[in-house]
């Protein structure tokens, strides 16, 4: 069965085609900028004659013409992997808040559609484009299954102590403020990952995931019970531009003291934060090119980093009375030795003990980094949310069949 | 020695008159509904005739008239303690905001009091309130010592990474955005006492002080290293009537979804969250009673307190790398047993351990409340911070004679 698997953003869309079960990527690539000066599709297929890389800049001015551009290339007599747009059954979109509504995938009819709809205004950035994408994917597959894969849905097995607020109960009770958690479609991919490499379920886990967006779940016997994001994707831990977890004072008096506007701090907290803000660069590698010619911006910024993901895994330890395995992942996660060695460093109380060897020389797929007096398996897991999508998918039509 | 150690609130000035070293109180008491509708004083004087009780209701216009109706009272020749306000040789000051210009008592000079003036940004709240309680002090007992002892000052000794925040380098170096953290006194006072009673002063202790304002201290060797509070005293722990930690995103979700002021927005996360939100009562007392009749709200609220000081508990293990002591403190801390049992449930891997026979029966003064397994002690500790602000005032006096 062919899946493919959409992750539409404002001005992007990111696909691949994955042929299921066997978890094959059969292409891949990526329409920028739509709607912007320089468009640009970049297209790469991996058939059995080899691996053929194409990118274009042309003017795209919808998600609708980028899409049809990629269904061009995907039946390319020449360069093409399907013959017909009709032989992908499926197409698994990525959306980001499902709410209360979605603790699981969909298929989705105008009832689903109407309330992705609904939530528009709990992620006003990511549900408008994520519905877009829908939208044209039924233009252009319109004989393909339309699936919605929630990247909130993992987290809803959450208690109430984990994601209610210290507000009036009416703010939940009509309008849904509450903690709903991110990167649901990560954290539960590698979880899984790790328990299958583990051979138990029966475990008290800590995804990390460290990307652009940064967030942390902690995971009791497969099932998230609390994380670090909120109703929406800025708080917790530090991110390349966001400032993560911030005392509500200091929105007051940037408001009120220094005069912004509230959607000026809005912008400040998301795009000009976090290590951008600290550092000057949003990018880990920049940052530790830096780090390395005596910075000490680029230090502390390293510095706040692991601490707040430390004081996470302490606090996620107490949720759990204990601690099995800690999971990197995300592009920071897996290729950033420095930031996982300053998070386990002085860990040793919570059974944190990692060998520095094994962190400096990583082999590739899933990798144990503890020492042998560890309690706590220290795992690096490479994940992959698009094969995760494939794989809801797929699940969800054996079951419908 | 004679301290005269002041609280002065917006609408009310708090006092004791303590004998130093002694540590005598020799009367105290409270002048309350300054400048409102029905004012009134409190005083209780303790003599070798015995306890005196006065109240008396009538207009008190100003901290000025208020102030020198406790001097009026505390000479009165029937139920006085002194014959002359001159016999006061300190007055010793709460003031909330020192920022990182103190970081220990201060004899207040007018550099000092220039300096305080400045933090009233800071403070909105507290700090005027504070410095006219100076004012009225140096007027009334104007041969006195006049000495300010901050709430901020204990925290000083954080590292960077416990107070700097992921935003742009500039609203630190600037404008002084940072955590600072607060009831520094009631911190330190607990955590002296702690270490006095444990005999050691290498310890890893977390303070937990508990009254209508909560905060947490991480407090290694004798030095607090983290707390939860910030900037401001709303954030962090779950507060009677404060909602404590909340996601940024609930903010610009109520301006701009809901039509909230950024005025109404403050009002609610100070005045109208916590636990009053959550049961419609902002003391435990009364959610103790409504619990027992078995309101599920009463309920969630009590879990979600004992949850968010749990993670903190585990997030600030996790910055010492260990763990030997929690003390619980204030009015909640000290007289509510329930809490303090969720608070140390299912907390064993952080080697807590609670007898909870012990914690139902608790004697006067420093009680320890673990059981014999416990790698941890668990300590409740009475605080006193009018005490604590007499001993920093011998302190500095002794110093500076």
């Amino acid at each position: 069965m062919k899946i493919f698997v959409i992750n539409s953003g404002s001005s992007s869309i990111k696909y691949q085609l994955i042929q299921m079960p066997e978890e094959q990527v059969i292409c891949s690539g990526m329409v920028d900028r739509i709607g912007l000066d320089e468009s640009r599709i970049d297209y790469r297929a991996f058939l059995p004659k080899g691996n053929i890389v194409r990118s274009e800049t042309k003017v795209i001015n919808s998600h609708s013409e980028g899409l049809r551009l990629v269904a061009e290339y995907l039946t390319d007599p020449e360069i093409g992997v399907i013959s017909d747009p009709k032989q992908v059954e499926a197409v698994g979109h990525r959306v980001v808040h499902g709410g209360e509504k979605f603790a699981s995938t969909q298929l989705i009819s105008s009832a689903v559609k109407a309330k992705i709809k609904e939530l528009f205004p709990l992620a006003p950035l990511h549900n408008p484009a994520n519905f877009l994408g829908i939208e044209v994917a039924e233009e252009i597959f319109s004989e393909a299954k339309q699936i919605a894969v929630f990247d909130t849905a993992f987290h809803q097995t959450q208690p109430p102590v984990a994601f209610r607020m210290a507000i009036p109960n009416e703010f939940y009770e009509k309008h849904g403020i509450r903690a709903y958690g991110f990167h649901g479609t990560s954290h539960k991919y590698v979880s899984e990952c790790a328990m299958d490499h583990l051979g138990s379920r029966s475990l008290k886990l800590i995804s990390i995931h460290l990307g652009n967006g940064c967030s942390m779940a902690a995971i009791q016997n497969g099932k998230s019970i609390d994380t670090s994001m909120g109703m929406g994707p800025m708080n917790g831990l530090i991110m390349g531009t966001r400032a993560g977890d911030i005392d509500q004072a200091v929105i007051f008096y940037l408001v009120n003291q220094l005069g912004y506007s509230l959607d000026e701090v809005n912008n400040l907290l998301n795009k000009k934060s976090g290590m951008l803000g600290l550092t000057g660069f949003s990018d880990m590698r920049d940052i530790q090119k830096h780090l390395q010619e005596g910075d000490s911006r680029a230090q502390l910024a390293y510095d706040l980093y692991a601490y707040r993901i430390k004081k996470y895994i302490g606090a996620f330890t107490a949720c759990m009375n204990g601690l099995d395995g800690v999971i990197f992942t995300g592009g920071v996660g897996e290729n950033d030795r420095l930031t996982r060695k300053l998070v386990c460093e002085n860990m040793d109380y919570l059974g944190i003990q990692m060998d520095l060897t094994k962190n400096e020389n990583l082999g590739r797929g899933i990798q144990e980094i503890q020492n042998s007096d560890s309690k706590v398996k220290l795992l690096v897991i490479p994940t992959n949310e698009e094969l995760e999508i494939a794989k809801q998918c797929f699940g969800l039509l054996k079951i419908d069949l």
